[in-house]
């Protein structure tokens, strides 16, 4: 399935209407279902809108982001349903996942609410301890950057972000070395899930914990975002837009450096300073 | 509990460095439960992450959008719960709505996944036709507004967003009436929360359908702004960005007037154009 799709509409400009193609970012259901050996069959675990496009990382990293994957052994196998009934437009929008033992046996958990996902707490307090536990440790990177490299950050990502560039309507988040290298970019019509992908695809290959990076986001930097860096173990997380309140409280439990507003030769410093060089 | 909070920022510019004040948009859970006549006690429904205010509006039309309430009778009643052990802080981050037995037997079955909300389809089709049932009407409204009063739009919401304006991190959805009239706004983090407060507004008030109005929303277009659009009955949606693929699809089957990138003199119609006149 492609991540775009080409629509014709009717574009207005002051008094003169033309009919011309236009490119939409593709929005679509991806189930991600949940099995084990010695499990009867595949259960549905959870159904999220995504742009098409690594979806294999994007169910990692959301299965990562939930708790269920705690590390790569925990993932068996991931692929297409094999039921030769199912029409080709289903399976392109089904994964499943064959976990270990523990991790499937957690995703029941989940599942059926015995235990809560980080967002299911009643105050914000509560939600940042479902995401670090007592006696879980906080980001402890000693990385630094200088100033000068986070403000060429913005403009590294948008080189690269290619299905924004053609449709004006996905998110993009990217991964940043303590040099500025980009090593990789995610785009999605949903920024958690461009961040999932992103994650997932580390995962995959088996390269989590993400110590030393630089997680940069194309907008807001909401809670979600903050819990997906501290799970990934990423110090420092750049927004070019404001954070949130919980996403600030977070990141000042969880030791994570959070810069917002990055734009031009201007950004903010919410918590943990010290990383910012310069 | 406020939409806004103020926190102490590094604020950084070139060489220079000051810290200054910063106003955050407050993002803090809301856990909705849900209660009926005869039943041993709440049992909790979902639990979104909002910006506190209307929060009463955002259940109402949460549960509305969701299909758990299909008319204003359905709700009994909504307020906070009274167990005097809890404390405040938790107070504020929960509310109980009280059912009509119908109502309260859907909310059972969603949260056993008996039934499927609208985003459980595994394919954009099974999607669409979980919010449109066979049987079920489009939106017929003969509404037409001039290409001159969409354009006047997004200058008339900017005006009054209030928080937004302060903190730069919130969406907000406005609803005009086919004049140019504003007649609600609402903001919050998520652009699907704004959509719930000003719509369970309506529902609240017993103004539900909003038949001739225009939905005007600050960012992008997706699939689950224009489901709420036709859950209340609004034959024009209005974006500043792009539509997802999907959205595209379910206004067209919708009925629904979809346009996009409504910025100066300038917007895209992508389905339905008979509702722009001139």
């Amino acid at each position: 399935m492609e991540p775009t799709l080409t629509v014709r509409v009717r574009s207005r400009d002051g008094g003169a209407t033309v009919e011309r193609d236009d490119r939409l970012a593709v929005e679509e259901p991806l189930e991600i279902r949940v099995t084990a050996a010695g499990q009867p069959s595949p259960v549905s675990f959870v159904t999220t809108m995504r742009t098409p496009g690594r979806d294999e990382d994007l169910a990692a990293g959301l299965l990562f982001s939930e708790g269920v994957i705690e590390r790569m052994t925990d993932l068996v196998g991931l692929g297409r349903p094999d039921d030769p009934r199912m029409e080709e437009e289903l399976r392109a929008n089904v994964l499943v996942a064959r976990l270990a033992p523990d991790a499937f046996a957690r995703s029941e958990k989940l599942r059926r609410g015995t235990i809560m996902g980080s967002a299911c707490g009643v105050c914000g307090r509560t939600t940042i301890e479902n995401v670090i536990p007592a006696g879980c440790a906080p980001v402890l990177s000693k990385v630094s950057v200088p100033a000068a490299l986070l403000t060429s950050l913005p403009g590294r990502l948008s080189t690269r972000q290619s299905i924004f560039a053609a449709t004006g309507g996905l998110h993009a988040v990217a991964l940043f070395d303590a040099a500025g290298a980009l090593q990789d970019v995610a785009e999605d019509i949903g920024r958690h899930n461009a961040t999932d992908k992103l994650v997932g695809g580390y995962l995959r290959r088996g390269e989590l914990p993400l110590g030393d990076r630089v997680l940069m986001v194309s907008g807001r930097a909401g809670f979600e975002i903050l819990e997906k860096a501290y799970r990934a173990g990423i110090p420092i997380v750049a927004s070019v837009s404001a954070p949130s309140s919980l996403a600030v409280e977070l990141a000042e439990a969880a030791g994570i450096t959070l810069v917002g507003f990055l734009r031009g030769e201007r950004f903010n410093v919410y918590t943990h300073p010290g990383r910012i060089a310069g």
